[in-house]
């Protein structure tokens, strides 16, 4: 109790006494922060620091005696000032209630989050922990061609939403005995055998439990046989997946991931897919909307989270700030070393 | 046209030979993406490939094969297939409508963005270029609390809301030959010379032409008086602003700077201002909610801009997922090497 008096006691004075000796080495013509006298201004500072609302007056004192005193020219003189200012600043920080005190950090989130430099729970990624960025995105921004340039730049599968529905019919039309069921969301067909996607994915054992969940309507089942399918694979690779609510599906089951949503202005992806998809605006903007509408709704829908929102992310990344490559580089230099 | 033509059939036909090479070293129990004759397939991808809108077929076929091939056990013979996969990866890269040919950047956006690795308009950026990162965030995502420990971790200024309006009152009280009209934003006193502040952060010179918008309501005049301040500072010295609707000023102002959006979910919000604020839990959510409202308000009218959306910032974090630490160095892993 004596202990935090004077420290508080001590913090007051040094913050006084710094704020003097700044006024004093930008000389004469530069004034100071404090004009009270010392005694008045310990109190004031002192009774600041008692109260958490009043906390951000400290921080704010301390930041505009330290943006004058990076202001002193002379180097050895500037050098001497900071040190203090420095020590100040740590004392500070064994205050209680000083301003910062209060973290923001969710553990539950921070523990899945791949992109955290320094994992508070880093006890709990193991050496066979695989990489898997959940990339969301808007059609139009690119997001797909950012994921498949990282997957290839980091060596890793890349699944989108084509290469996900394939697997995901092919396994159910094993399921059903059918052979030759496979076709592409969009209605074409890759020519592809059933069994090179089951046997080159690696997922023949889980075959057998594969349920087509039959009281199910068909988007529910097919967004359970996702959640199996995207769990089995975070236990066997590192990968990149486009959507699928797969970062929301990796949070529930308490799987760590790198979550990223990428978007970029509506007037830049009208004119994106203008060039792209060969459209006039208005057909390009009218498409767009739809596609927006679609998205959202299934997303809401399954995970009762809003679309886009940036607290649903770790981290939103506007693609026309960065462009293709330069998104690539933006993730790449948040991702943890990899071997 | 004939190398064109030339281009699009040899892709075709070494990928055809890919996948079937992939399946001969994976061995017999391993299927292929192509089933068809070499013939009708290299006409399905011929024909693929001269349509936009189906060339994300292409990406597929070849992310699918590229899979499997990382599945190869032997590492010669993956790393003999993986060489090839390369080779037709940049091959369909020299196609002009290849998927991921219609870049998403923005020029006018990039060029102002500071995180941005490689620039393309480096050019722009002289060697008495200063590093402003813009904070926008929301009350209770500790984005203060970041803005503040970047700042000091960078050793550059810090100008929070209240710094801010202090320094512009007591600019307008020079004006108008008051001395003794500061006060914080929240009403306290820190006990601030005038002169102080303006000669401490270098702003004397343009004290004369600054003018108080006397036709103007007295927000607006403020939002003016703010703007011009920003772009001094920006000429002059490394910064962190919080709020002020800063980047979108300096955007306006054609100033390359970073521009960050903090945020964390409500429901963590609410809970850290509990602790921090010392209020219960409805109190806190009424709080939140009127504070939010006021920013919202302020940012809608200045920018006409909607207040937190992914594509009015170059890059959002969710703090939760971060914390105050992480969130600060995340932003430094972002910014671009300084001397």
């Amino acid at each position: 109790m004596d202990d935090m008096r004077n420290l508080v006691y001590e913090i007051a004075g040094r913050l006084y006494d710094l704020d003097a000796d700044v006024y004093r080495t930008l000389g004469s013509g530069l004034g100071r922060v404090f004009n009270s006298s010392r005694e008045e201004t310990i109190r004031h500072l002192t009774q600041v620091m008692k109260e958490h609302r009043t906390s951000h007056y400290l921080r704010s004192s301390l930041a505009l005696i330290g943006n004058m005193a990076r202001t002193i020219p002379e180097k050895a003189e500037r050098s001497r000032v900071m040190t203090e200012y420095n020590e100040i600043w740590q004392l500070i920080q064994k205050l209680p209630e000083h301003f910062g005190a209060v973290d923001i950090l969710d553990k539950s989130l921070a523990g899945l989050n791949q992109t955290l430099a320094q994992n508070p729970l880093a006890n709990r990624f193991g050496p066979g922990q695989h990489l898997i960025v959940c990339i969301g995105r808007t059609y139009g921004s690119a997001g797909t061609d950012i994921g498949f340039a990282l997957a290839d730049s980091l060596k890793i599968n890349y699944y989108d939403t084509e290469i996900f529905t394939e697997v995901l019919e092919r396994l159910e039309a094993k399921e059903d005995g059918i052979q030759d069921h496979a076709s592409f969301a969009h209605g074409q067909n890759l020519n592809q055998n059933p069994q090179a996607v089951e046997k080159g994915l690696g997922i023949r054992g889980r075959i057998r439990q594969f349920s087509r969940y039959h009281g199910l309507p068909k988007t529910q089942a097919v967004f359970f046989n996702q959640t199996a399918l995207i769990c089995e694979m975070a236990q066997r690779e590192d990968f990149v997946i486009m959507g699928r609510c797969a970062d929301v599906i990796l949070t529930n089951h308490q799987i760590p991931h790198v979550s990223i949503y990428i978007n970029a202005p509506f007037e830049t992806r009208i004119h994106r897919i203008m060039r792209q998809d060969n459209l006039d605006y208005k057909s390009a903007k009218k498409f767009l909307q739809k596609i927006d509408r679609r998205h959202r709704t299934y997303y809401e829908f399954f995970t009762s989270r809003k679309w886009g929102d940036v607290v649903n992310y770790d981290l939103c990344i506007n693609s026309a700030s960065y462009g293709i490559e330069g998104s690539v580089q933006l993730i790449q230099r948040l991702l943890p070393p990899r071997d």
